[in-house]
């Protein structure tokens, strides 16, 4: 049985994008695969698994050497088991930078593609046997590319992701606007979360200068709730830091439908991190940065210490 | 104008598949592109250029940092410039297992396939649009499989690859086997090298145990012809392996026609990989071993010391 899996800490599409591919194998090319994941799903993740039918996915937490495994949505060994390089990796499919490190004892299928999103690969991969996908399957790809794009306004949206959402969403007969809505307040209920794990929930490492950091991304349709705990936030980015061998969290809450994001500053660091990066001023304990919502497109190829 | 280039020491799908990636990305695409060489192209190549009209591309030494690169036939650093890093690398189009060290700055375009051939590869990429390829792109795409899959005979020819490659011939009213036949007796003529030339020719460095090895193959339809010249090679070996930093050259002979494939056994340490891993015993300072005609497929994977 070949396991499917995105990376820690699931998102929509890391958790949508397993079980699409875990149905194409098991159903059209007759090869028994399981969706599985490294983690529990996002809050909104959990919303698109239950309005489309789909029990959640058994949470894995290491791969067996030897055992065939397909790695979705990633090809960055940080963001996976240790021993991923000890198991069959039979496939990648992803749309990230490729970081290198995942290794292969044979050549295998490796499909990267600028897309804004794992799903809409997937769609043309599948191609003419997308006409036997299930309704469910076909909902999980208008969800995770809708979740990518952020309903389109990311700049990581491409005229493909665009195309396949609008057609799915035809198909489907739903209204795309509308699902995104609910999507979107169920990603923006953080109420259950602590502070820490706010703080990890959407995080990726990355050195700039002599500083390594951990960049924490929270998309939200509601950010005055998580600004309102800006400072019990603030208080718990030491630990969250020091966790991962960050020397400090930047912590960035997206408005989705304002369009912009605003950083915290919680030190001088962030703050000359944050007035050279993205060109401001910084003069409180936090800085709204207009038209910023991607961290692959608008953050990590801008920062600069 | 982006640079289109396979691995050093150009084999003919390290020659052929940059022409008809380039061809494809100027004419289709409309992206003006230009194929290039990190090396003499070896003699079928040569061949294999001249029948199908086309010039011998330039070579290059190195990459211009941020200058547009398409990577083919290699995703391993070790075959490329030193600089690649530096590139801006648009695309990676390669039938190797991924050897992890190619990084890149955003998502791009990579597409890993096992087949026996990159262009095998491209001829899927490019789809319909191949109807609008000149009879010199096609036949280039039928030469590099003819050579790759050493006219099918190799293990690791997939039925994608004989498909493409009878389609191809079909439609340029080609007779496959005479052709092969012209292309391996053009690989076959090698008086003109020298015997470090040849050891380099076709050579991958590998680890077994504690040893490096820089293991080369010679595909050849005359093997009495280099297996003449047996002791030349033998003392040309040490200096070409610390060319490389590896301890010791193994040479495997490929006999095309017979399928087999000798190797040449110089040392105690070569005796003890060639026992182990062939399961044979060898007695002179040669042995054969049937069947084996891939380096990726049966002598890689299986040595051990």
């Amino acid at each position: 049985m070949i396991q499917v899996f995105g990376h820690y800490s699931p998102d929509t599409d890391s958790t949508g994008s397993p079980l699409i591919w875990a149905w194409y194998l098991s159903d059209i090319k007759k090869t028994p695969a399981e969706a599985v994941l490294l983690g529990t799903p996002n809050t909104e993740a959990k919303f698109v698994l239950e309005h489309w039918g789909f029990a959640q996915p058994r949470i894995i937490n290491d791969v067996t050497a030897g055992a065939p495994v397909v790695i979705v949505d990633t090809n960055n060994p940080d963001e996976l088991p240790a021993g991923i390089n000890s198991a069959d990796i039979q496939a990648i499919i992803d749309h990230h930078k490729l970081v290198g490190g995942l290794e292969t004892k044979g050549p295998i299928d490796i499909t990267i593609r600028p897309l804004a999103c794992t799903a809409t690969i997937m769609h043309d991969l599948i191609g003419a046997d997308m006409a036997q996908a299930p309704r469910g399957v076909k909902g999980l790809m208008l969800s995770c590319i809708l979740s990518d794009t952020l309903e389109f306004r990311s700049p990581t949206t491409t005229p493909t992701d665009r195309a396949v959402a609008e057609a799915l969403a035809a198909d489907l007969g739903v209204d795309m606007h509308d699902l995104a809505a609910q999507m979107f307040a169920a990603k923006s209920d953080v109420s259950a979360f602590s502070d820490a794990e706010l703080l990890k929930m959407d995080a990726k490492k990355y050195a700039v200068g002599d500083k390594t950091f951990r960049i924490s991304v929270l998309e939200t349709t509601s950010p005055a709730q998580i600004l309102a705990r800006k400072d019990a936030l603030v208080a718990a980015m030491p630990e969250v830091a020091a966790e991962d061998g960050a020397d400090e969290v930047m912590l960035f809450v997206v408005d989705i439908l304002k369009e912009e994001a605003t950083l915290l500053v919680p030190s001088p660091v962030i703050r000359a991190v944050a007035e050279k990066s993205f060109n401001v001023t910084v003069t409180g304990d936090s800085v709204v940065l207009p038209g910023v919502m991607s961290r692959k497109k608008q953050i990590i190829p801008v920062l600069s210490l």
